[in-house]
């Protein structure tokens, strides 16, 4: 059995990309962190360390910067898609372009009610993502585009049971009628469109505003009998949120905040003292996709 | 030239404290980090390992749990002086007791504009802070107490300059009329009254939220020719906005944002297209204090 | 266009198991981070939080303490292959179960080049890893097995050029006859046999030694011309310690170490003093694989 | 009350500088993290914003790249001490400076038992530190120095016993005679000499290797009745090491592993099965000194 060089892909990682954008006195800011990784046919420097077909990694870099520079104050999932154009249209080897983005939320500062044209607070520790995973196809390329949010972190202490589970011999968890829930919501949400022309028309700002309302309102709102229909609940909301999403996947760990037990102490807690866990700590992951639509491209697979 | 125990101190640090407390329908939740430090007469486990007068630090940790629903939702600085006030009321060889306690931001999630009743969301990086160093004193206590916050992230894009700087051999840095500044607050702020009993009647959420703003306020409105100048002016703003603190310390990281040279494709980038940088960062720290306010106890220091 | 659920799976996340084994006065220790997750059947709990075939994660929890207990100090793999088998085994709607363990290393403590029987020394930051995807097949399973390490930090002063890479508008890197080449190593290896009862004769120790010297030697003494060729000479180093692996997949940060300019100051510094950066970094990722080994079950994909 | 400036300094943090030396075809490397904190007259700055006497962080960092090129490959302490001495004698106005220094381990990777000439295996989650806190005194300065190391875990599961505490109305705590005692050392040592003169004739590596003997194994075989006892026997051993150190502060989180109470399912476990906790985790901090040593400078006191 020969061995032989499989999938393979390379870049440059986390270019921290910050934008300022002047109106007049007024600024505006972007503040991202942005992946690039090209495949193709790179196997003569895997095999022989000739690198006449290796773009440098710091030319990556340089290119996303100066590109940026030419295209101004892009959409994360529009920067992506320009990108990966570029990769793919100037160099004729590059079959697949990943750029991943994270864009790291600001608000402007408010003195006694008024914006400021030019301060920032950090808001949040949660950072938007997109994903354009652009395949060569003809003479242009397939865009599968991906919008999504890390580290959002939401907690509710009603309206959350756990009753009715499986029981074995290592059982000795009890039922739950109303505990806290709290999670760290990762979430992305697939594009129907791959076509980059046709993406342009895209209202990235406004789509990702409303699929997070709908993430977080339905946390809110849902009568959870168990952390996976609420997961449900929450992919379903994003995807009736648009109907040109195809699917939507969630990573939702399960924080717990367990009850301290002071009985010892003569002390009654009614679900009032809890102590936060760190590890371990339970992951539900799932996803919810319109029954019809097209696979996505195969990307890399976990291991 | 015998060897002796100098400084010594003890406790359990980190319990992860997270409170619900119900109105009704509506719940309201406090979210602490809450560590404990005890100092005094604990030469012999040290030297002989008898254990008879150590409070193991299990024990506090029940203790933080037990006392918290026991006094219910207190604020921070308020919370810590009763843990104090036990462990020095208690043990008769406890000299001081430390309580550090940091406090994790949540608002609650609107649904259309609607706070809802028992739903969060993590808001900001940055923690509340509150430190208590309790020292017996006759049948009391003194409690020095600090308030602060830690991991405030700001940013702006004008009104901020560096010239005029000394120069040596080493120095090749230009002169900047119009940088980005950026940095991420640590904030302490020392109260003058130490009679626990007069703390009583201090309104802390209140005034945190004063120094907050003013914190804020002062980065985003200063016309700041040095890093050095802006934390001068946050300073005063927050011992302005309350007489009956003593002092406030300031750590200021200068996180750089350097602007791209793209020269080499042509391209003039005015301040436009910058890198966050993470290392090597600049640091800037000071204190601003009442030019007759009394020396605080002596703390354990930097070595 | 129907909403329907997709791929979906749960499970307890990095259950810290840490076992003691006593022969006689000298002790050996184990120290594992064990997460477990679970797929199959689960629509109900997703669709009307019914959780009747849902076992909670808490069991699971409980069932990785119990097991390691009943088992004694197996190694990743073995222990692996045995907590998949007791969940598919265990629970008929279980159709796969994903176990990952990290394993942190610890050696003896020398005194005076003796080593203690009972005192340790943690031991790199590097961990070793070991992924068992397990699917029901029959009355059994199939044990797909994977081995690594992560977070393996290796450096090289010579023998580390680049060259003859591809310019174009936005190249401005110099080459490079002789580069410090830095990486972390993130290297996982698939094993042929999936068959449990024959993986029963594995030495997992034994082969995860030979591979981590595979990977370290062939670094220190490959004569590189890029990362992507070193990355194949350690693939193929790996494959060639056993026959009985199929493939191999390397991560390979490029975490650079600039030469600093120091002209301004009249020194000429030749690769002697360097500026080690932390952002952006190169990443070169591929996988090495034997030409007819079978393809691996679908395993979760990154989107 | 007018409100004035108290303590304040300002400097560069963290510059990543790495060594390469070689002799030969075999190389040396040295990989520090190197922190620079001015103090003296910066009042101007603070207050008017005149920055005629801030030597820019950007130059500060220059000239630690530019003099160890110039300085050779130096040992931390020697490294900071002659930081120190460039800042203080060639600016007038600075008074102090402190120099603080991470060392990050690396050993050469063996092929075979035979030590590469220029490849290099991260040793170790720990780092060797290194504190200069120089004061400027006459025509030269005053050096108090530290030294230390931080990040080192060690373990034993054996030798540890927790017994005869203290009880009160919260302690539930059994008493233990043969427990895991796990800790991650953060140790200083500070030398009594000052005089930057005779400290040159410190051999520091030699010192360093002492005191980390001294700590590991005394950790390894002292009986300990407490974690106070064992950090006051550690601490005596690194001062029993050598004359010239005038005292050593310690700093020992206790590491919990808790014994998994496996009783629901029919398993006695005695000792066997632990799971290693994250938080909350106790703290232990002494100070050991010469009861003649003089009085160290004041440093920048905890808040």
């Amino acid at each position: 059995m020969a061995i032989v060089l499989g999938e393979n892909r390379y870049g440059k990682a986390e270019n921290r990309l910050f934008r300022v954008t002047r109106k007049g006195d007024v600024h505006e800011i972007l503040d991202l962190n942005v992946s690039v990784s090209l495949s193709g046919d790179f196997a003569d420097t895997h095999l022989t360390g000739d690198n006449a077909k290796v773009l440098p990694t710091d030319t990556q870099k340089n290119t996303v910067f100066a590109l940026s520079h030419r295209l101004g104050p892009l959409e994360p999932e529009a920067f992506g898609i320009e990108l990966a154009r570029h990769f793919i249209s100037t160099q004729r080897h590059v079959d697949g372009a990943e750029i991943r983005i994270e864009q790291f939320p600001w608000r402007r500062i408010e003195c006694t009610g008024t914006p400021h044209p030019r301060a920032f607070l950090r808001e949040g520790a949660h950072v938007r993502t997109a994903m354009v995973h652009a395949t060569r196809a003809g003479e242009g390329f397939d865009a599968a585009v991906t919008s999504g949010v890390e580290g959002l972190v939401v907690l509710k202490t009603g309206d959350s049971a756990f009753r009715g589970f499986l029981r074995d011999e290592f059982t000795t968890l009890k039922e739950a009628d109303d505990r806290i829930m709290a999670t760290e919501v990762a979430a992305q949400w697939r594009w129907l469109e791959r076509d980059p022309a046709m993406l342009g028309t895209v209202d990235w700002a406004e789509s990702h505003r409303a699929a997070m309302d709908a993430l977080v309102w339905t946390f809110a709102e849902h009568r959870s009998l168990s952390l996976q229909q609420t997961l449900h609940a929450m992919g379903e909301a994003v995807l009736d949120s648009r109907a040109d999403l195809s699917a939507v996947r969630l990573r939702l760990p399960n924080k717990h905040h367990f009850v301290v037990d002071l009985d010892a102490f003569g002390i009654r807690n009614e679900n009032e003292v809890h102590i936060a866990a760190d590890r371990p700590y339970g992951v539900i992951e799932g996803v919810l996709q319109r029954d019809d639509a097209p696979l996505p491209p195969s990307a890399w697979p976990e291991w």
